[in-house]
């Protein structure tokens, strides 16, 4: 038998490690701490003196996903589109991170403030949008917050769709998945000067 | 005191009702039946009679929204950026349904067949795509599916949004959500000579 001396640090972060693939799975109501603490090697009492109680446990793992989550994304002012396709292969990435998104939005949880975790979202994406807007990358028209979601709606399109015989991991499959939202998206953002204007 | 006769099919609808609004609210895991007994007026024993257990009383309400909400819209050929104006108010005004559909996905559950529940999701849309683009309203060189998928990704992007801060309900911000969601499904559509083909 080996015994594994482990500090408050690594204790801290095998328990969180644990209960992050618990969560994802079975979200707040149906995740249990005895599960956790199993996986952690850890008793529930060292797990509720650590982190307090099961909702407390959600939360930081749930705002430290969603923050890893938006982190990974950069909007770059002359590569609009692009960043839909960025959008598409994370979600595909990290299904985990968003199942915890979704998980928290139903249970109703307000998470932190995004900006006291250490990312400024959407404040640093609506600011590219502005830039690209003045730069005429994007038609000057969008209202950018309006603009931001139906981007994420677009590259998020597929991470939402509720048929599960529609899934596909083929590789062509999902690279035709990808380029049609890139393409949807450069139709969007694309200053047209015949086009009746999106803010009537 | 009233003492009220119900005979089983008022009974069995009762349940469903009182089933629909705890599911919808708590998901599978977070529900309790008693609470669905309670509020339907019937005992335990008798939920469990009529509809097995709670699972399958989920999975019963699950299909039935989900048909309900994908029932109460339609794909006309002649305004496919329409029908993402339709999404978007249909996820406004029956977000229940949504959740419900939202819960059963990360749950993993495995809805019946939506053939065998009435309705040819998404047979039925794909078709009209077909027949848009034929008659010349949508760009051929989308796949129909890809479209489908993106229009619903529109049209659902604020009913997916993570942030409850920008939640709002001013008459004047919905409206101009709509608006931006069916001139973006405008762009998306319009059959565009010098664009490049969305299936390289």
């Amino acid at each position: 038998m080996i015994i594994r001396m482990r500090n408050a640090t690594q204790l801290r972060g095998e328990i969180l490690s644990a209960a992050r693939t618990e969560f994802a799975q079975y979200g707040l109501a149906g995740a249990r701490i005895d599960r956790i603490a199993k996986t952690a090697n850890a008793s529930k009492e060292r797990l509720y003196a650590h982190f307090g109680d099961k909702e407390a446990l959600f939360r930081l793992v749930a705002a430290a996903d969603g923050a890893e989550f938006f982190n990974a994304l950069t909007l770059r002012p002359d590569a609009v589109p692009e960043f839909v396709g960025d959008i598409f292969d994370l979600a595909r990435k990290r299904p985990e991170h968003l199942r915890m998104m979704t998980w928290a939005r139903l249970e109703g949880l307000l998470l932190d403030d995004p900006q006291s975790s250490g990312h400024d979202i959407p404040e640093r994406e609506l600011s590219a949008i502005e830039a690209a807007q003045a730069a005429g990358y994007v038609d000057a028209r969008w209202e950018p917050m309006e603009l931001l979601a139906m981007l994420f709606g677009i590259g998020m399109a597929w991470a939402h769709w509720p048929r599960p015989d529609d899934f596909n991991d083929d590789a062509a499959v999902v690279a035709a998945r990808r380029a049609a939202a890139v393409e949807a998206a450069a139709r969007i953002v694309t200053p047209r000067a015949d086009a009746p204007s999106p803010r009537p």
